[in-house]
């Protein structure tokens, strides 16, 4: 037997997926659990990246038009009651507000006093606050069309929570947008996703793919749900965004009416999209090795950290006066329109520093010893090659070449997560074969096994059901991509025209 | 008597400035008042000045070492508990979450359902909930110091609410640090507000007084509060953000320790220090005027915009193509380091339009009709300037000069607000004078009147007392500058050796 490869992670993904996740998270100093049920702390290194994916998602939104604002973090019960009336699967598990005061209690402590006429829902998502602006805003067709974002906490209540992927409160954005015609509300609500589908590319480096929810997976009370699915490393899918057209059913709960250029009164056709926190576990499920985290460059909270190494004390002045000289050169240095952003540890701690590094997942590590000073260059160490792997660059070189070195561990990480979809999405026909597939040896503590099946669905509810009860297993989307062609539902095996995609999903 | 002239703001500030100032936030379509009782919507125009603001701030702040975290919106009850034991004066008015599920009532409609077994109450702050997260963070003092911040929404419950000035939620940062000594805490603590006094003056161009507050307006549990004071249109105070030393109670209360380098358990010594939406709300009493709100070009949300003018359809392609490639050369120019951000305003409305922009109060207005198409060039507007106060000026020069001009409206608006403080601050020894001071001469609706009185205070609390009962007037605060001097108590007669700054406050 191969002696054991000694890695930061224990166990390993193999070993245990879910236990990774959580270790590799831990690892990070990303989040942590709070005491406060179901709720996180997003630690500085796991917030620095949320900045920089809203920072670059921002971008993406003001450069079609949509503004920001800010809408109240709480729901009057009776707007939810609307809601409720018109829109089946309406989310129930909320934090609800039913009182205003503290007060000394009688057996000491603080009791709640101070009743609410009507209780008051914090924000599980915001239609029906925003669509109340909105009824306010638009009353012609000049006031079309109205291009909203918020981003916000939101909270829905979770019994079962893992950080960053399902947690009581979020930090998310909500993008809502009204318009004169079902045509350009549809546009946007594919423009959108498009944003997201591109962000999710070319900044996290997770391949996605485009699709449309069956009518079980959509959004209550949408027309149509579009979304976005990345393979984890497990083979499972995580939804990494969506984008609802919602036609006019919540302009009539809000009664967002407007006048035409020909002076009828009519519905706006809204719609709204979302993306969250959950991209961050979706990241690190994506690219994240037995060492741990693995940042993507583009969207890292740091590009580099110069580790300055002295064994003397007679040294330490010189290496520490170099090392800083660096990092205010590398400050200098310019990636993808951002300042390079150097981290220095100048910490006494030995191999654990290094270490601690490779666990945050930053893209670009240099020692700098006194010989590497001597000799005007670095020990640098790439986060996506083996931690041994290391080698001498002449600090001229390193200025000249850091960005481009960035984009090639960028393109790895894509390229290796592209490769692992593929290699475990595969068409099947055969239904046996199917059930095998998405069925694990171990059922107590099951393997990493399945992937995405892309297989033919007639198009009924009563098949996707039963596929999900005996296998865990939905159908993530309808791709966009793909020719029709024919084919048997892989359950009940009647005619189709169209492969989807079945997996099990975070 | 004097023709009245015709202004877009009606009352004036003269007339009814509390009035004046509801006017002018709807009038500029930057906030709104919501169905959520006390909670407004912040609409584009306004949250993107918040978004400016947050942008420089954190940047200031980033520079001395923070980082930014996010932690629970919601605060367990028995944190709150254990604070308010040891805290005088703890705020009660909260939003407190007693349920966690809505369930269909027995009369339709929907009930709170799940109640908790320790109900939550929305964060009013953090200290409590970031303190438990410092207690696991921070075990040696090698963990030290501790630099976070957070920006987040809190919520207060408030029965009187005027937009930005006092909402139930509002948005805000807060800073929370932990150091190893004393000195450490108290030197961040002056270094937060220094950075706070910087960001009011040279981006708000909102002069600031420095300065100490009292015992009984210092903030519940800490040692030393600090803060910043600025005079209002009106002659009232707004403190426009505080900075507290809390000594090692808070550590106390979180247990929040660390082993020293001589290895002694030692409690830490912590700060927090934060600022709101409410500066929007200061911004806009210190620099509006009668026609509206006026943006300080370093925060503006835009800083020109451009209206094509034209009668004849024929004319209309042209101006609106030299207007958009306008735009875009003026865009391409930079003001302290961010792109001029450009606004094309193309509605066909008439004369409404120029008005609905100064009312938003962008610093510069450009029109753009055939004749000064054709001598390539604009007719430019200055929001600090009359309304009728145009020139025109060739479209290079424009392009040259935006800057400069944008700096110099930024200089006047700060030049004027510190004219107006001066010429209404004054040195006073009388108690009648001081009295008849801060007594308008209209009880039922007080004319503006009084100012910063700059008064001897004896250090006792009854007269500081007595004077916030008989006129409404606090110790703002004990400023940092002025020599000390003898002098008798304003109120009392006992000597004195400073003066400090009397006034009505919002
Ligand atoms: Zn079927
Ligand atoms: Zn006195």
């Amino acid at each position: 037997m191969a002696k054991k490869v000694q890695t930061a992670i224990t166990p390993t993904r193999t070993e245990d997926y879910p236990q990774w996740y959580q270790q590799v998270v831990k690892a990070s100093d990303m989040a942590e659990s709070s005491p406060v049920r179901g709720c996180m702390v997003i630690k500085p290194w796991g917030y620095a990246l949320w900045e920089n994916i809203q920072k670059s998602m921002d971008a993406k939104f003001k450069k079609t038009g949509v503004r920001n604002a800010y809408f109240p973090l709480f729901i009057p019960l009776s707007f939810l009651e609307k809601e409720a009336e018109h829109v089946e699967g309406f989310a129930k598990e909320c934090a609800v507000v039913t009182h205003h005061r503290l007060e000394a209690g009688p057996e000491g402590g603080l009791v709640p006093a101070g009743e609410l006429a009507e209780p008051l829902i914090v924000r599980p998502t915001s239609e029906t606050i925003i669509g109340d602006s909105f009824a306010k805003w638009i009353t012609s067709y000049r006031d079309l069309p109205v291009l909203i974002n918020q981003w916000a906490n939101v909270v829905r209540w979770e019994m079962r929570t893992r950080t960053f992927l399902r947690t009581s409160e979020f930090l998310w954005q909500e993008g809502h947008t009204a318009h004169a015609t079902s045509e350009e509300a549809i546009s946007r609500t594919e423009q959108m996703l498009e944003v997201y589908a591109n962000f999710a590319e070319e900044y996290l480096a997770m391949p996605v793919i485009r699709g449309r929810k069956s009518d079980s997976e959509r959004f209550p009370g949408a027309v149509d749900t579009l979304c976005i699915e990345a393979m984890m490393q497990d083979r499972k899918a995580l939804q990494a965004g969506t984008s609802h057209f919602l036609g006019q059913n919540f302009a009539k709960g809000s009664g967002i009416t407007f006048q035409s250029a020909d002076e009828k009164e009519e519905y706006a056709w809204t719609t709204s999209w979302g993306t969250s926190t959950r991209l961050i576990g979706g990241m690190i499920m994506t690219h994240g090795d037995d060492d741990g985290v693995i940042m993507p460059p583009r969207i890292a909270p740091a590009h580099i950290v110069l580790l300055p190494i002295f064994r003397k004390p007679e040294e330490k002045e010189a290496v520490l006066a170099y090392t800083r000289k660096l990092a205010e050169e590398l400050s200098q240095v310019t990636y993808h329109g951002r300042a390079i952003e150097v981290e220095v540890d100048e910490r006494e701690i030995g191999g654990a520093r290094g270490w601690d590094w490779i666990k945050k997942g930053i893209p670009v590590r240099a020692e700098i010893g006194p010989r590497d000073m001597k000799e005007d260059s670095v020990f640098m160490a790439r986060r996506d090659l083996s931690p041994k792997e290391k080698r001498g660059v002449k600090r001229e070189e390193l200025l000249a070449t850091l960005p481009a070195i960035l984009d090639e561990i960028q393109q790895t990480l894509f390229d290796r997560a592209l490769a692992h979809r593929e290699a475990n999405t595969r068409p099947m026909d055969d239904k046996e074969a199917f059930y095998a597939w998405f069925t694990p040896e171990n059922e107590e503590k099951p393997e990493i096994h399945g992937g995405f099946a892309l297989s033919h669905w007639c198009g009924d509810g009563d098949c996707e059901e039963k596929i999900k009860t005996d296998l865990k297993v939905t159908i993530r989307c309808i791709p966009f991509e793909g020719e029709e062609e024919e084919g048997t539902c892989i359950c009940c095996g009647k005619p189709s025209k169209k492969r989807v995609i079945f997996a099990k999903a975070y």
